[in-house]
């Protein structure tokens, strides 16, 4: 089944907002099979909407709004379509009873305003679609032809709510479906996007006739692989294959699948071995142990650290030895091991890692540009530690830092 | 002036990327009169190309496109508009060149590839449009009848820079312009929306005549004072009049206007004073720390910190004394209070922060709920302190209690 969204506001329009709603939906619709085929951005106006909605009418006949169903009197979604399709408004009652409900029940003083009645009009011959996540509930309009409307909030928990409850539920009972855009994706780090390409050799390109996509990302490179117009089945099938094919090719430097966050894996696998871990971050400032603390339930195996932004922080606190900073420098393998080995032995945890580099803007030289970092893990006295370079604006080169160090101390307890 | 954009791309189609290009465009645009009305989103395929920017040509004469122009076969922007304009494809020698040029400064091995000169191949007639942040340039498409097609590379600093540097240059060298919307914004942080709107008064809906909407974020509460369809001396006059009247009734929650950031104020605070910082962190795991070294150039004030996750750190490497934790708890005042002071005397700084908090989802109390945060500030010596909670998930209470200690800092700096 093919679709259309038209998203209405001015907000929207003016970039004030960015429109998270269209995404969420086509990948949401994509997995069952139903294509968004175009998008369209409209202010409030009533014209705007009419002529956008009727030009998806006529190409598509499938068409999904959101936004323009509030209380106020720049909310024109329902009359401009109810026009369209010559409909009149009627007030529903069951919608008035709702809303004084829902009024009266979080303590809101008064009466239900007379403005909010507005958000009870629905056009003659409409289906009320349930919003169980807000007061404005959605509408569905359809003419003799099968050409149908559905109108949703565009209040993103509201319209992502009303998609999965009530939406595409709808949509695949009316047998949308069948052949389905589905993906999977391998999340790798550590590897350059061209390298990749090149270790992945006769599977660079669409593998067991899956297309392949390479998405660098300051994570990595992520590959990501689509389906497109099979059946659920032989997609998932296609995609296994194709997964496994590049994981035999590629394994080391795959560290998980479609959300997978290094970050997790890396709590993992210092619980299943019981182990703690403190960080001593430089050029990062704290970004690496905020990673790590990001994750609920990370204080079991996360004993802290140490920001060691300056260099008397890392001698006074870290136990970095002057000499090494004179001969090596505070961007340096030296100096890095030195604050791996230091967190550890001060915190008295099992693993220290740490972070130094030059984010820039200033403060890079032709030995040591700005991009350039280096990380070190010390477990239990063993260590390791490389240099890297990094692309990117100060803040991605701390990104990528952060993932390195990361990735360093997954591959120092074996995973 | 008027005009139209037309995103092109599956991966915005599909929902795989999230379409900022146009959000940034119209925002730039409204601020020198130039409206965008409407937006279109297609996939890579040609048909869909032609059809979207045929259907903005008539509609509005005047249509920005990004993406598409990529060197691989699957970029068919150029060629579907080209063919809109009844032009042929040339081969352009100077961009040629310059992408041989290109290739070679960055060292990559080999010749240009063939695919990447489909980069070179242009319109019949066309303008080239300067590209200095990639290697794709724009391209300028006019008709006898003055429509016109701007096409511009997706990728986001490309068509951003392009933007700035090329496109609205241009555009306003056609004439464009005239009455404008412009708006600024005043960031408050420390008080809620509903307390901003009792204390704005009279002021809390449509301050001097100009629109006033409230942005509730993790930061604080921004108002944005918005006016439209006024030349762009009068609505200046307008904004700074009641930009001016907002400040005289909420002065001491406003901390700037616009992108201020809270952490480049503390950092001009503490560099006025001669100060320097450093952080005590718990709940935040890292995200103070990594806050004010986001800032280029935050050497020269911030020291370092200590990430006091567990209790261990906060006893042993900032000498908050166990009697304190037993008695209060890790989340309390008193414990942020000897936090604030322990990494101030340990590291030798003028100012000393902390932060203690439940983050959640797990780890809170009838007394201590989930969002429960305190933060204390020792500048030489003197504390101030205070509890507060948090709406929000784990991410949001952390960014919410990190600027709640910059504010404090701010504060407690005199400013």
């Amino acid at each position: 089944m093919d679709v259309e969204l038209v998203s209405i506001g001015d907000e929207l329009l003016l970039g004030f907002t960015i429109d998270t709603n269209a995404a969420f939906f086509a990948r949401e619709a994509a997995a069952l099979g139903i294509q968004v085929v175009r998008r369209a951005t409209v202010g409030d106006g009533a014209e705007a909407i009419a002529s956008a909605v009727k030009e998806a009418l006529v190409r598509t006949g499938a068409v999904i709004t959101s936004g323009g169903l509030g209380p106020t009197a720049d909310d024109l979604t329902k009359p401009s379509i109810a026009a369209l399709f010559n409909r009149g408004m009627r007030l529903d009652a069951a919608i008035v009873e709702s809303l004084r409900a829902r009024w009266k029940a979080r303590g809101w003083p008064g009466e239900l305003p007379e403005a909010n009645r507005a958000q009870a009009m629905i056009p003659e011959d409409a289906v009320i679609l349930e919003n169980r996540h807000g007061s404005a509930p959605g509408i569905w309009l359809e003419d003799e032809a099968g050409r149908w409307v559905a109108m949703l909030p565009g209040v993103p928990r509201e319209f992502r709510g009303m998609t999965r409850d009530v939406l595409l539920p709808r949509l695949v009972g009316m047998g949308a479906g069948g052949t389905v855009v589905r993906s999977r994706t391998l999340r790798t780090t550590g590897i350059a996007e061209s390298a990749l390409a090149d270790a992945l050799g006769p599977l660079a390109k669409d593998p067991e006739g899956v297309a392949l996509a390479y998405l660098p990302g300051w994570e990595g490179v992520d590959l990501r692989l689509t389906v497109r117009d099979l059946p659920g089945d032989e997609a998932d099938r296609r995609l296994d294959a194709a997964a496994t094919a590049l994981r035999a090719r590629v394994a080391r430097h795959v560290y998980g699948e479609d959300d997978a966050d290094l970050a997790v894996l890396v709590l993992e696998a210092l619980r299943a071995q019981r182990m703690r871990i403190a960080v001593a971050e430089s050029c990062t400032g704290g970004m690496l142990g905020m990673r790590l603390t990001a994750i609920a339930g990370s204080s079991d195996v996360v004993h802290g650290g140490v920001i060691a932004y300056d260099n008397a922080v890392k001698t006074g606190q870290l136990g970095v030895r002057p000499e090494t900073l004179a001969a090596h420098g505070a961007v340096s393998e030296e100096t890095a091991r030195e604050m791996a080995s230091g967190v550890r032995e001060r915190l008295g945890v099992d693993v220290g890692v740490s972070i130094t580099g030059v984010a820039g803007p200033g403060g890079g030289t032709p030995e040591k540009p700005v991009g350039t970092y280096c990380v070190a893990v010390d477990v239990r006295g063993a260590l390791r530690s490389f240099r890297a370079s990094s692309v990117g604006d100060r803040h991605e080169v701390r990104q990528r830092a952060t993932q390195a160090a990361l990735s360093l101390v997954r591959a120092s307890l074996g995973r």
